[in-house]
């Protein structure tokens, strides 16, 4: 989807990415909830902005679980308790799992085709109040339930522990190769202090070895190998925020164009839950990009900076050759070659990506479009990128590769 | 919001809506699962309107508690599994509660307005597989759960208990008025053979008063009185489907614009949960149908069919006042007059409605659409309205008046 006119990314707030390992996460439970990170992105989006908040003609909430997690549903009712100014205003949930933020911004993104000039999409999931095992069942509602839950235990975790076999085994990809996006992730968290993993040091062999850190921790015997804890997202609890305009919203908030990132374009993909066709490509995030750098007209090479959706280690690797920059079975070695580190040719994840900076599900997707505009416009400190990066990719994924959104971002000024 | 083009709903299908009292539904628990009901309003919507799944571009869901009870969420992607011809078409889940419906159609004209020829919108829900105070805890999730789930078990039901109290206080109106309501869609959904509540002949007598088949069930005493177990809307099982087209997109279809509903407008308002000012007042419905008729152009007189939220009976008598049907207090009068009945002037809920015909959470507002549709093209059997209707309304209500989505539709042909 090319925009039928100019959108800029105005800007927004990224909260703390909090959880279990991060020096100010209660483990008695005392943490912000839902309400409180989501509310704290969108106010906070306002004031980093100055957007005033009656200026907002619509809301795009991204959730995936809240309902399981939070005992509320809802999430467009509930995010306008945020500010009084934003009632009476349309404001709605989307979801597509782990998409669900990226989906925001792509509802955003089409309202303001439709007549709006300024809307928010705003994303937030709180998931370290319960269980790390009963979380991964709610998290498991974005399978197919019925056919797919009793993989293990840790569903998900179990679906990529498969597509790390099928890759290991085709492209005879070894747990260092892997252990390289493990170890460029903490690496680059640690010089984030919104990330969940912080001032955490590794190795490249401690995150490629199994030990007492890295552990293999799945029931089913047959995948149980092929992914360590180090491998994993985070279980995280966090919100972020992005407003989108028009021309003629910019015009009304007096901010100028070259102050803002353009979205050149987006591509969204969906497919049928439980139907994966070959573990070792991600063939939805492929078409839903490709039509993103097509719509955009620009190539895979073009990308200076990306967030790329590392639910797993592995899935980095796989995202590299899906969007474009690195042959089959080859992502490894692009990893392996520094060019998607912050001081690459493709800096990938400069925060830390799901794995370090952390995973609120439904904050993920937004978050994505504002780390790109952040390093564009050059806020991102201890890991900023050394050259002001024009174009920026995100690759945002729900379930196993079956909703998938990118968006191309432009810098301007 | 007026389309920026001609936007035509081109049919669909409604699933029959299923639960306890109906003599299909299984009291073991053998009834069909969310999916296969989602799947079969999908498919027969292509079968019955002879749209080709490959025509169609993209697909918005609404549901609202698929996480809770039927261990599923990401929709887009579950959706698909209907249909092989959809994969890889961009879905998505959209949730306001049991306003999901609404904002699924409300998605579906955005998207035509934005690039996309022919559009889905469906919605679901599966209920029946809980008990019902169970399910009114998945349900409450709708609400602020933090300051309003302790209202009662059954929190929905005490809220609006509460706003019959205050209705019934501040107007004098009686339980015999709210009767009026709940006789009507009985009756209403005795001519519907895909209503949840079929034969069940009811006197006003029985219904506005406190019997064995009509006892009052919550536990907040002060609440109590106010209502009745038919004051209440049903939990029920079941999906609808409707597809929308651009005229490219009907040109594409090789149908008739004829053989179609116009939609006008819609009108789409959301505030924040927990916050009603009045509670004999639907004040958020009210302003989304205001812009729908202003809009479309037209007077609340100019209804002839409409489609309202009576999840309670009182609810409806809320409603003809905020559609400007009934002045203040006055909805009882209007009911009484036969105003609203299958041949009165402005008929309201002709297949039953949410109390008889039953509500489905995340298909309401989809069938709230199709029944304007229906009756429009003469396909209501026992319950069509003697004179083709011109001008249609549907007001979809998620929470306590807290997302609304109100659509004008007009007749061709």
């Amino acid at each position: 989807m090319k925009p039928n006119q100019s959108i800029y990314l105005v800007g927004g707030h990224i909260t703390d990415f909090i959880g279990k390992g991060r020096p100010d996460w209660d483990e008695d439970g005392d943490n912000p909830t839902l309400e409180e990170h989501l509310s704290e992105a969108i106010n906070t989006a306002f004031d980093d902005t100055g957007v005033d908040p009656d200026a907002i003609d619509r809301g795009y909430i991204g959730n995936f679980a809240g309902e399981c997690f939070a005992n509320q549903g809802h999430m467009g009712a509930l995010a306008q308790r945020a500010n009084e100014a934003l009632e009476g205003k349309p404001f709605q949930r989307v979801e597509g799992a782990c998409a669900s933020g990226g989906l925001a911004c792509v509802n955003a993104v089409d309202a303001l085709q439709t007549g709006s000039d300024i809307v928010m999409a705003a994303g937030a999931e709180v998931q370290t109040n319960v269980s790390a095992r009963e979380g991964a069942g709610y998290l498991a509602r974005a399978a197919h339930w019925e056919t797919e839950r009793e993989l293990d235990d840790f569903t998900f975790p179990a679906m990529f522990a498969r597509r790390a076999k099928h890759y290991k085994e085709k492209f005879d990809v070894t747990d260092e190769d892997i252990g390289y996006v493990v170890k460029k992730a903490y690496d680059n968290g640690n010089r984030n202090p919104k990330a969940h993993m912080r001032d955490i040091e590794v190795s490249l062999e401690e995150v490629s070895s199994v030990n007492d850190n890295n552990f293999c921790f799945l029931k089913n015997e047959e995948l149980k190998p092929h992914l360590k804890v180090k491998d994993c997202s985070q279980v995280t609890d966090g919100a972020a925020a992005a407003i989108f305009a028009t021309e003629e919203g910019l015009n009304k908030l007096g901010i100028d164009p070259n102050d803002c990132v353009e979205v050149a374009s987006y591509g969204w993909r969906t497919s049928p839950l439980g139907d994966v066709d070959d573990y070792t490509v991600l063939g939805n995030t492929e078409q839903a990009a490709g039509e993103a750098y097509e719509d955009a007209g620009i190539k895979p090479s073009d990308v200076d900076v990306a967030e790329v959706h590392d639910c797993f280690a592995v899935t980095e690797l796989l995202m590299y050759e899906a969007l474009g920059w690195a042959d089959p079975g080859k992502g490894a070695e692009l990893a392996r070659s520094g060019a998607t580190a912050i001081d690459g040719d493709i800096a990938v994840n400069t925060g830390g990506g799901l794995i370090s900076f952390g995973h609120p599900v439904g904050a993920t997707g937004i978050k994505q479009v504002m780390e790109i505009y952040r390093q564009m416009k050059g806020k991102c400190g201890d890991y900023q990128v050394p050259d002001v990066p024009q174009v920026g990719l995100t690759a945002n994924m729900g379930g196993d590769d079956r909703t998938t959104v990118s968006f191309v971002l432009k810098n301007l000024g």
